[in-house]
């Protein structure tokens, strides 16, 4: 038995988020997770001030400092290991995953332009986190002109670029601090970056080079495309951005003697392609079969599923070649809001009575809304509600949209409406698998990662909203998982991805199942919340209307 | 000098509420109110059991037990004529307004069946507070009769006869318990009634029979229409209800000695005609002439208004020949829901904080909304809310309406929604003065009374959202005093009530004045309640379909 058991070998995963980041370290015969430890980035999300300086940024900046990155590796990743007691001999490779899109502007060497002394004021030089949404007319511009000039790729982002994707980040660069934009020779996604600093060369994943850099069918934007959006972009992508492809699952390189040294790993293991965090999930899942839609449910929600079909689906993040798994379309969509919507609700709206009851039964406000909701019978409330308090991804593409509740009486309680939100946030998704189904691209099984798993009360309505049999993700490190799963295909020790996730992933098949009355009366509620979609997201612009009536230039204008 | 104050005469006005009556002793000759005196009735509203029963009542029932209102007239009246500290030989009159439509069935000398011992435990016996919403189908028949027969007199209601009116509940009467029908030999407005006790004659007042009787061109609904509902009720008009009527502001004839002992008021001194609480408040705000609308705003909010043209309003409550003041059309329309939606909104959406910094002020929690809201610019909570908690009265007539809020971000705060709240209603006031305007009935003057005036910011909300000048009733018992100043009239001291007005009534002109920034911003957002007005109210059925998703009978069907 001590012989099997020096047998195992373990990988680790680690998963980089927006505040810190997760290591965990797996067993490869079975995907048992042994171990996971946190760090959290010293200077987080850089919103405010860039560090040792006090002017303010502008409105909408989140910067990073990749430092803090390399600082998860020097410490996450050998506490994970010493937490699990496996001996680091045993380990066999290392996998990552990152937000997305990310960017740092590096030197050729990868030394981020902000590491420079005479760049460190400069705050184009620092790493640009996902959420940057400052190059918002850059996308507008890009988004303009492609659909003028009719751009193949267009449609493959149903018909929409995002301000959070490489080419408006890089523009902005271009456009706002031109001598940072000369001075970078590359411009990588920090999903890379890391993998880089592992193995020391840069390959660009396959994932965020088709969802975050416009790469279709092995181009990417034409320099003619390019030179039309502003003259002094048209070399972008051969001389900043394009670089060999690494599929996901393969190695990218071994582990540095520097690298072993920060983690406390053997030199010259495999280090995975880099990957994204979502996407890494899917593997975790085990769910890589055409039609299982993951669904990653945390602060706001996003949609990863493969598919063996092309089609064109509007609103949709993205479809990309080998973006989950090498030979499949990886199709990504999105709620811009799902758990923010909830907490917004538990510090907004919520009166004095239920926060004492929560605290003399020892329960969290949401636990005990969940509960009190849990007793209600379907429609019982009289409300439907609009999910948009943070926008819409998807399908309508809109951040200007906004939340609306509909049926409100003097009856209604705040138990009333934290339902009809989970009830929206769920009606949400539905609209997300119909438009794929409408559109020819099936959807067969929805599987749910994130933090809100623990809500039974909104599984059981996502899977009778959706009406689709609800399988569980039983990680709490979903993505680090898919990571490690990876780093293992990586490490030769699986002749595939799919297999690799066949042996080390999980997911509780048909966790929930759709009760028939339940759905026939969701397919009621689902009918209304629909007309109120069609008929705020498409059919008027009030919610635009609202957000300038009160702004301060409608002011002055009026006076 | 004491000559002179011995001269000065005195008039006593009795607001009989839904739970209580307020007594005011008022000085003729200036309308100063000395003292004033409240009883709250020992049964209140009756709708869970009757007094000395365990059976339940049926949903929606209101019932009142008349000797209550007789209380009043023992308790309330005597305290104010001491604590106003007048000689009681100085009275002059004594005037009343009451809550309609409200309805005693009585014997032929006015004896309400209920206090026959036969008939105590017979819920039918018993007064019909306004608010006794049962006999809803009784009144959805009437509707379907008078409009597929074309009665002339529908167009005055606004096109619907409410389920809270005379015929419905008399019906009602026949059809459940016959017996009861057949034994009442008047079924008399509780306006009525109570003058009835202090004079000894039964007088119908002008108003409560063109508003809640369906009296129109001195004529009620004919026998052959009622014999079409019920070939039984063919003789309600003229068995049960017909009445001498009484204009607002004569005598309905002089206190009974039994009164003068109950009131401690003298023997033979006038009574006037029964009134309505809202429409006798436009004597005290002085606001007789045509165009100037009195909104009596408080739970729910009253219109009224003369005018010199009777047009067909669509939504209205009434038009009514002398229904206010002899000679001219009154018209009423109204609000299901105004200090009731900003009232349920504090106790089920307003988190703790603001409940801890708010007793930590001193302040009530309204207060402190208020006082946070004051600071916004208009439109910057980015919110419009339909103000349909509790249905629409007016214009729209639709008691299954419901409350909409639309723009909430993750931003938006309660004071954001509450402040929305304020403005829903001033918009919902603008909707029903456009509609008169419209429909070529000129409004001049928002005259606004009642508890909410208090509420600064509201009031100048109103008058930048409505667009008009806005005068204020400075009384806090506004329908006492226009009882005293139509005793007074009735008691001789004026040619007439608007003689004795101009002389008692106050209001306080352009308290509020439109700030011509804020109407243009408020045109902007009203816009948008139009929209959602129109959509909700009239282009869809979605409210009414939430209702039934949830209800129980809906289960029933999709099981």
């Amino acid at each position: 038995m001590t012989g099997e058991k020096d047998a195992e070998k373990y990988t680790v995963g680690v998963d980089f988020g927006t505040l810190s980041g997760r290591a965990v370290v797996v067993r490869v015969s079975d995907g048992h997770e042994l171990a996971q430890a946190e760090h959290v980035y010293p200077h987080g999300v850089v919103s405010e001030t860039l560090p040792g300086d006090d002017r303010r940024l502008p409105h909408q900046w989140a910067l990073q400092v990749p430092a803090d990155y390399v600082e998860v590796l020097r410490t996450a990743v050998p506490a994970a290991v010493e937490k699990a007691g496996v001996d680091p001999r045993d380990v066999i490779g290392i996998g990552t995953d990152f937000t997305a899109c990310t960017m740092v502007p590096v030197l050729a060497d990868g030394t981020p332009l902000c590491e420079l002394p005479e760049y460190a004021d400069r705050p184009h030089a620092y790493g640009k986190l996902w959420r940057h949404h400052s190059p918002q007319p850059q996308a507008d511009r890009i988004n303009a002109l492609a659909a003028q000039r009719g751009e193949s790729w267009l449609p493959r982002y149903g018909g929409l670029i995002s301000s959070e994707w490489e080419f408006a980040k890089a523009l902005e660069i271009l456009e706002d601090d031109p001598q940072i934009y000369a001075t970078m020779d590359r411009f990588v996604e920090a999903a890379d970056w890391i993998v880089w600093q592992l193995c020391g060369s840069y390959v660009r994943n396959a994932c965020t080079a088709g969802y975050k850099g416009i790469r279709q069918d092995g181009r990417y934007p034409s320099a003619e495309f390019l030179a039309e959006l502003n003259p002094d972009f048209a070399g972008f992508v051969t001389d900043k951005l394009d670089q060999p492809i690494g599929q996901l699952g393969e190695a990218a390189g071994t582990l540095t003697a520097e690298a072993a040294g920060w983690t406390g790993l053997p030199e010259g293991i495999p280090v995975a392609v880099g990957n994204v965090d979502a996407h890494v999930t899917v593997a975790a899942a085990d769910a890589l079969d055409n039609g299982q839609m993951v669904a990653i449910i945390g602060t706001s929600t996003c949609h990863v599923m493969n598919s063996d079909v092309l089609r064109d689906v509007p609103g949709m993040c993205g479809a990309v070649d080998g973006g989950i798994l090498e030979g499949s379309w990886g199709y990504e969509a999105g709620q811009s809001g799902v758990g923010d919507i909830f907490a917004w609700f538990i510090k907004n709206c919520v009166p004095e009575r239920y926060e004492v009851e929560a605290r003399n039964r020892g329960q969290s406000l949401h636990e005990h809304l969940t509960e009190l909701a849990s007793s209600q019978r379907i429609g019982e409330h009289g409300l439907v509600a609009l999910d948009w308090h943070s926008g819409n991804r998807s399908v309508l593409v809109d951040h200007e949209l906004s939340g609306v509740i509909v049926g409100q009486t003097l009856e209604t309680t705040a138990v009333d409406t934290y339902r009809a939100l989970l009830e929206a946030t769920a009606f949400g998704t539905r609209m997300i698998v119909e438009t794929f189904v409408d559109c020819g691209v099936p959807v067969t099984e929805l599987v749910v990662a994130g933090g809100l798993l623990k809500n039974q009360l909104m599984m059981q309505i996502y899977a009778d909203v959706v009406g689709l049999p609800l399988s569980t993700v039983p990680s709490t490190q979903a993505p680090a998982l898919g990571s490690a799963i990876h780093a293992a295909t990586a490490a030769g020790a699986f002749t595939d991805v799919r297999a690799a996730a066949k042996q080390m992933g999980k997911r509780v098949r048909n966790a929930y199942t759709p009760i028939p009355e339940n759905v026939e009366l969701y397919d009621q509620l689902y009918r209304e919340y629909v007309t109120l979609y069609d008929w705020f997201g498409r059919g008027n612009d009030m919610m635009r209307r609202l957000r300038r009536i009160g702004s301060l230039d409608a002011v002055g204008a009026a006076r």
